[in-house]
């Protein structure tokens, strides 16, 4: 048996996609829509008064294509809050008018490679990426994957050492991304249909396709990526959300 | 052909995943939600009869993310106490306002490894396993799963012995999890569409994730685990329900 | 060219299965369920003269789960009978208050073993088989396979004579189970997505689990089994239905 | 680089698969009803003309289970005449009342046999049969197929001369059904998700199954085929139209 | 690890197809839909204009079957205005009418081959392949593709110069095909759920079918080539829009 890596685990993490329903919407009356959206406030209010207390963060972006029209991805310490903030969100009026497009539910997960002797959750620099701010970043991309496992291609079958060093190399293709494309990634196994999400943050959304297509060459994806959807799109501020959701 | 191996067989297992529609749950006055709760609750009241008398158990859960909102799994001594039971569930006014969104039906299932001069239906530890009240932790996984029969990778092609040590080892690991995770394991073959179901329950959600991750490298899941959907989720204690529904 | 195995095909067969729409079946009055119940027992009664008459035969079991509610399998002697009965049923008050939720097209099927200077349509046994009334077991169990064609496991590219003899140890798994479950084979190549239907009746439930996972360690299923959605349920008898549909 | 296959193409195809939305229906007026029939008898007085002028061709079946609950297959000289027609359909009073169930594009495709000094579009066998007036038969099997690109079974990189021998002894299964199944093969290269549709007309409609199931046994289809979903229907006369849609 | 081959990036395009939904749309007035076909027109208008000062393009062809009624192809120099454009359609009256089949957010992508010591963006024959205008050829086809990575089909395990000279054969192909389809490649890695997506142009829908087919033989179709859902239409000339909407 193949010894599994140690992993770090930090805040839980829940993506939100969601789809208008436009038509529905528009038979609103002005007033009625204007009552929604600051409701709609309201609730990114209390995301952000937690935000600013560092007990947790979220992001909100427009999704480009039919897959959606936005995504809330919300971070938080425990998994109940995250399915407490989705169910005030259900309970929204504006949720009323939107479509469940797809959502992931996963923790963000960084692999443990600090000497043991220390406590990695006391390490400062890893506490700030365990326990993110996201960023405002112009552009997001989100997808799910797996390590694959099959026939000679299995992930799960290679010897730790091998691993690591196919991730390490791996690795390297993404620190040459540093400044321009910011990763956050999360596990999903045991909690969503893949292994792990990935989101990428960048003010030029070129960085993404060059970041992806670099890595797919790289054995870790090449022999052993599974990939789910991709889903690209714009940051959305709060003082776009009236005109986004203006007919 | 490879010898079968034996199972012992306990309660039918049916577990019902359901996504809330609450838009329509909303046009609903007041006394209309509050008449649809007081009802679900004299259901439940059965159910928490039944457990009391030992003659089934169950369990209630809500569901993180967009597959389903709630969860309810129920365990009964045959499979025409389940159907009567879902009908009954189905023919409740709270059921209206929900969406089935997956289901599974199986039936706990033990390996026998006790020595065969022996009834294991008559051990009480045994019993206490094929008929045995669900835990109210405060998290809940449910996942499908099949062995692979792919090419090389062909459980079902196995000798028994190979069998036996692959899974003498796998069950190495969620002995190292014992106090931590509960796990059901319910045999599905020939009622539903995998061969198993997997329901794990635990106090710390992050130990659903390290004993599915650690699994996944041992050979049994690495190269004969096929994993369908996963589901995690929070327990619904019954004097949380109003809350919950609560709009 | 491998050479095809010969087959008998006796009645055509339908198997219709529906979710009950109960919320708004709910919205009838009491009455205008009634004679829509009324008008359904009008179909049966149809369905059971023909039966009568020995020219097809049909069943009616409920399903356990979100899949379906309920399955009505008819078989008939003609493709143009099947399709004028589903029709029927289709017009009926009450499949206004159903949703279509699987079907399967196919033709009772055997193979032939038959000594070649016999007319096996002819034998009373044969003919038993090919045109059977179907058992009103307390349990049936459906699903839809195929034979697999993949890389060295490919079925149709086996001699006759190796697929003979993998047939042959298959059946006698079978056989074991005579009085236990009682197995109906219908062919669909040409008609559905799968090969062939297995629709399985018994009085104990459990046997279902037990047949097909014995088969599955058995060569012919570990290598060369692929397999579609399981269905699972409870004999309805007719008294019942007025139970069945209150609301 | 294995060489291309030469192929004739006749006429563009259409197979439109609608399922009836019955519990609307019922809610129009028996008048209405017969003023929407009328209407789509108008509209296949147009499909007649165009077939006597044997400028194009078309079928009408009922399909039996859910998949459908009839096809209209139409055949024309070229795509925007199918587009138009489909988008007439579209707009009849009695497509408000069917729902879209499937559809495949394609057009009426032959391989080329024929000595190269001849241009085979001014044989008038080839272009009986590229440019066909569909049977009435009682029976339609129709389904989508492409041949197989998989490890060591991929069809694309056999040489022409071995896709050629593998493909006549192919043919010769089909010839065996010459006057009990008329075949037409559609190429949908380019134009739907599968390489080509099959289209097969019989009396018995046993014929379907027969044929396809030996011709699974040939190393064209047990290696290299793969196939979509099986469509399998009765003939819809002009006149049993009412009938049909008589609720 | 494989060399990453190098690309250039042009205007980003969304592919975006819809349903008509006629019932409804019959529902409007003749009034109210003329209202909703001009506002529509001057949507195009808006479109026209940046067309004419080369600010992007534009492409709008209706779909034969019924995957979709309609397409409307956009290129625009960043994602937000592809992103902005989408949400006006959405917000359109017409758009109420629609139902959305399936979209596709790529990238204009050329393979770069210029000698290095050139930017190649200053290149006027690169800049018009980067940044088209949409030619208005009476048929267009669309599909998504992927590079295989399966087993010994590995595209992105072989070495560049492997890559490289595959590549340089396949494009002989589609160079046979200059001035009967005109190609466009739009790169997807990183923001939808396949590589690249295809866009074919052509006066002769026929020549798709050919192209389409030629490659499938060679080695990089064959053996590494996987391809999604493929679209055919017609072009829909704006003064052909009101016939196409007329109901």
């Amino acid at each position: 048996m193949a010894e599994a890596a140690q992993t770090l685990d930090g805040w839980y993490s829940l993506h939100d996609f969601r789809t208008m329903d436009w038509s529905t919407w528009k038979t609103l009356s002005s007033d009625e829509r204007q009552a929604a959206i600051v409701e709609f406030h309201r609730y990114l209010d209390k995301l952000n008064d937690t935000q600013a207390n560092q007990n947790g963060s979220h992001a909100l972006y427009t999704i480009v294509g039919q897959k959606a029209d936005f995504m809330l991805m919300i971070l938080r310490p425990t998994m109940e809050e995250l399915n407490q903030l989705e169910n005030e969100f259900n309970k929204l009026k504006i949720a009323e008018y939107t479509i469940p497009a797809y959502s992931y539910v996963s923790v963000v997960e960084l692999s443990n490679y600090l000497p043991s002797d220390e406590d990695p959750y006391e390490n400062p620099h890893v506490r700030a990426r365990l326990y993110p701010t996201l960023p405002q970043a112009k552009h997001v991309c989100f997808y799910p994957m797996d390590k694959r496992r099959e026939g000679n291609d299995n992930w799960y079958m290679l010897p730790m050492e091998e691993r690591r060093s196919l991730m390490r190399s791996h690795g390297m293709i993404g620190r040459q991304y540093a400044g321009k494309v910011k990763q956050i990634i999360t596990g999903s196994v045991g909690f969503d249909d893949y292994e792990w999400g990935v989101t990428l943050f960048a003010d030029d959304i070129l960085q993404f396709k060059k970041l992806v297509y670099e890595m797919r060459f790289d054995e870790v994806s090449a022999r052993y990526g599974e990939f789910g959807a991709f889903f690209v799109g714009n940051f959305l501020s709060e003082d776009k959300i009236a005109s986004f959701l203006h007919v």
